[in-house]
């Protein structure tokens, strides 16, 4: 098809909006590895996970073997107030780097909650309210998914309770202000209102908070107020199954201009968004019928494919919740306070990890000030001012594009954006005066979180 | 047709963007006042504006005869990167409103700007780099029209200098942030860098300034400078043609669709939205095609329309720019401090004046808790927080709405929602903490403004 003919943006009518969620691990020969409970070491069962999980999403998390999912109707009623975001065409973009690569970015920003958590977050409500629940907790850390949950539960008329990394919540006060607005109950974290809070607090007194704490806290919280579950934004495989929604649409709107893409980007932090945007894609590879080059990017300061270890870890700091084997950098590991915006959890969906391991996609990892760079040529460019997160999968794109000029290939890039950078303007303030800087960990200060990985 | 058929937001295809703006003087037949040179008090030449001026810019001001003018290319490509806007059908306010009524809006927010500005901004830069300029000066007060210019400037590789309200300057950090990662120079106003700026400074000192006083030190920066020339986001002529392209969409997308309005609510500051908006339905009336109902909603604590008078009157304090003839409360008006949000502009477009004083739109005014109700309730329903500007019109559509299920009339309302509010949480946050109050100027309060009215 002639390139003239595509156009900037491709939106899909609502008769061809997905229908159903797909479950990559239906295709995958090597399943992940279960969730085990961290006492009996055993693989958690459907009554286990129902405690601290709505019943249905407890069954998404244990289901490898459905490839598909039908979304609930008020699912998809509500994905239509936001949905379908477009893939864009990249023109000014590929024009300013002269590069004959093609680049497309699917744009998960358009919504208040600045990103694609609301994807998860709408299911995730849905679930809980069908199961008759008054309230869920959960824990945000630069508060995108604590927005999302707000919106969602608003929606479906839920109580909403959200432990917010202390840091994020005195340095971004706005987002704790766009929840409060949604009717969401804003805690920092830790807090007193826990037993885990109090022991943390106890023992470090005057701590910003890290969002494995955070986690800690909503599990005690739901699971010790009844009529409460909790929920969660990212790594776990109900969270991908609903994001899949991203990369189905992706998918939709390529297939519908003929467009077969040979590289596709995505930044990588729980794992959630990666694994929504490569999920039909890596189905395809895993079925044998087509290949691509995937991508997964993530910051050099917590850099769990990259150097992480594939081994069974706690999910949180507080050790409540089961172990998952994923690429880890250990519970213990606390990002250096140098790293701006999120993608800082210390280990990834066991999901991607399994597909990383089987050589399935590739991981590279970068500095802030190299993504910084990046999100300010794409925002002078493209218009549109990314999240640093984000910015991870832009820096990457624009590397490929760049070597698709020296080498004269003509690439189709696709790559994720997650979201807008609105809330994170302290970073962008920190880079525009210049005062950024990159922090590289030494081996030596990887090893206290390896250390605290359980010997299993 | 069926309202089933009706998607949640009705996009346009490339194809079917406007390729004209739409100029409704043309079709009036009482047209606006010219504009008048403060110090011979003669309507202003071509000559004369061209020295505040670009050229091309000049002429469109100057121009209330030609009904339609192409939009240059480079510009059509810009806008292909942000538009066309949604017209979103507004299926779950009506729902949990329980009304009758069927409500649409078109929603501007969905770029960093965060509003309707950049659709302007991005014509006045093109102008400006065509006619081999080497930057622009402007105002900005919320900090929406400094965003969208910066934006419009870094694409076309243009210099920008903004004189923001110092107020703001201080209150919004995070927008500042943003103009300068688009690579504009942001100056609180008054400031040390005009003879205006060093006047006003000298007799008030302390002072946080406002809107007119920032005019006239951009405008003075402007004349100044060698290769430079003055750019407004709001109020002028030419700023409302090029934000007809809001209007010409939305009549487009309801067309498609057949869907005839019975009303259309804008909320009005300077009045380019609500101005661009109705442009194409106002031009429909003048030719006695059809009849539309169009308000105007302004805030209570700023009326001009509602409680101005219409008169020929100075656009800036400083009194350096031309007189225009327009509902206003005089330049020497000082918006109160308990007024959050935009819309704070003495005066109001002569174009929309002169519709007003003949009749064919009506105006009227709201509290900003009544709009901060409104605002909250859209954003928990709708998924959009929007901003306080925007969520005058949602106000007024609301109460209409409701006016509907007490009649059981099935209106169709279309309103604007010009943007997003991420930038105002400190309102927000007023709001949710139940201190924002409301302050209704009495006559008393109005006189300074309209004893600054020049005698002509």
């Amino acid at each position: 098809m002639n390139t003239q003919e595509i156009p900037y943006k491709i939106y899909l009518e609502e008769s061809e909006m997905p229908a159903h969620w797909y479950n990559v691990r239906a295709d995958m020969e090597n399943k992940p590895a279960p969730l085990l409970n961290p006492e009996t070491l055993k693989p958690m069962t459907l009554e286990e996970l129902e405690h601290v999980f709505c019943t249905e999403l407890a069954k998404q998390e244990l289901d490898d073997t459905t490839p598909y999912f039908e979304i609930p109707q008020e699912i998809r009623e509500f994905y239509r107030m936001y949905r379908p975001s477009p893939l864009v065409r990249a023109y000014c973009l590929e024009k300013k780097l002269d590069t004959p690569a093609k680049i497309y970015y699917k744009f998960e920003g358009n919504n208040t909650s600045g990103s694609h958590k609301l994807n998860s977050a709408i299911a995730q409500a849905y679930y809980a309210k069908k199961q008759g629940l008054k309230g869920v907790t959960t824990e945000t850390g630069a508060g995108q998914w604590g927005t999302a949950l707000s919106m969602a539960c608003s929606y479906f008329d839920l109580d909403c309770r959200v432990y917010m990394v202390k840091c994020s919540y005195e340095q971004k006060p706005f987002r704790r202000e766009v929840m409060r607005t949604y009717g969401a109950a804003v805690t920092p974290s830790p807090s007193e209102t826990t037993e885990v809070g109090k022991k943390i607090l106890a023992e470090h007194p005057g701590t910003a908070g890290s969002l494995g704490c955070a986690i800690s806290e909503a599990v005690e919280a739901a699971t010790a107020t009844e009529g409460y579950r909790y929920v969660l934004g990212s790594v776990l495989s109900q969270v991908l199954l609903h994001q899949t929604v991203i990369g189905l649409e992706t998918k939709a709107a390529l297939d519908k201009y003929e467009i077969v893409p040979d590289m596709i980007i995505g930044c990588a932090g729980g794992g959630s968004n990666l694994g929504g945007l490569i999920s039909p894609f890596m189905g395809e590879v895993l079925r044998g019928e087509r290949n691509y080059q995937i991508i997964a990017v993530e910051p050099v300061s917590c850099p769990s494919l990259t150097r992480g270890k594939y081994a069974y870890d706690f999910c949180d700091t507080g050790r409540v919740c089961p172990l998952a084997k994923m690429y880890t950098l250990g519970s213990g590991f606390i990002p250096s306070p140098n790293h701006a915006g999120g993608l800082r959890y210390h280990g990834m969906s066991s999901v991607l990890s399994q597909l990383y391991h089987d050589g399935l996609m590739e991981a590279r990892s970068v500095t802030q000030t190299e993504v910084f760079q990046a999100a300010q040529q794409f925002a002078r460019i493209e218009g549109i001012l990314p999240a640093p997160e984000s910015s991870h999968a832009i820096r990457a794109a624009i590397d490929e594009a760049l070597k698709c000029k020296e080498t004269g290939e003509e690439k189709t890039i696709v790559f994720g954006l997650t979201g807008t950078g609105y809330f994170d303007m302290y970073a962008y303030q920190r880079f525009n005066d210049g005062e950024m800087t990159d922090y590289v960990p030494t081996d030596e200060d990887l090893k206290p979180g390896f250390d605290s990985l359980p010997a299993l």
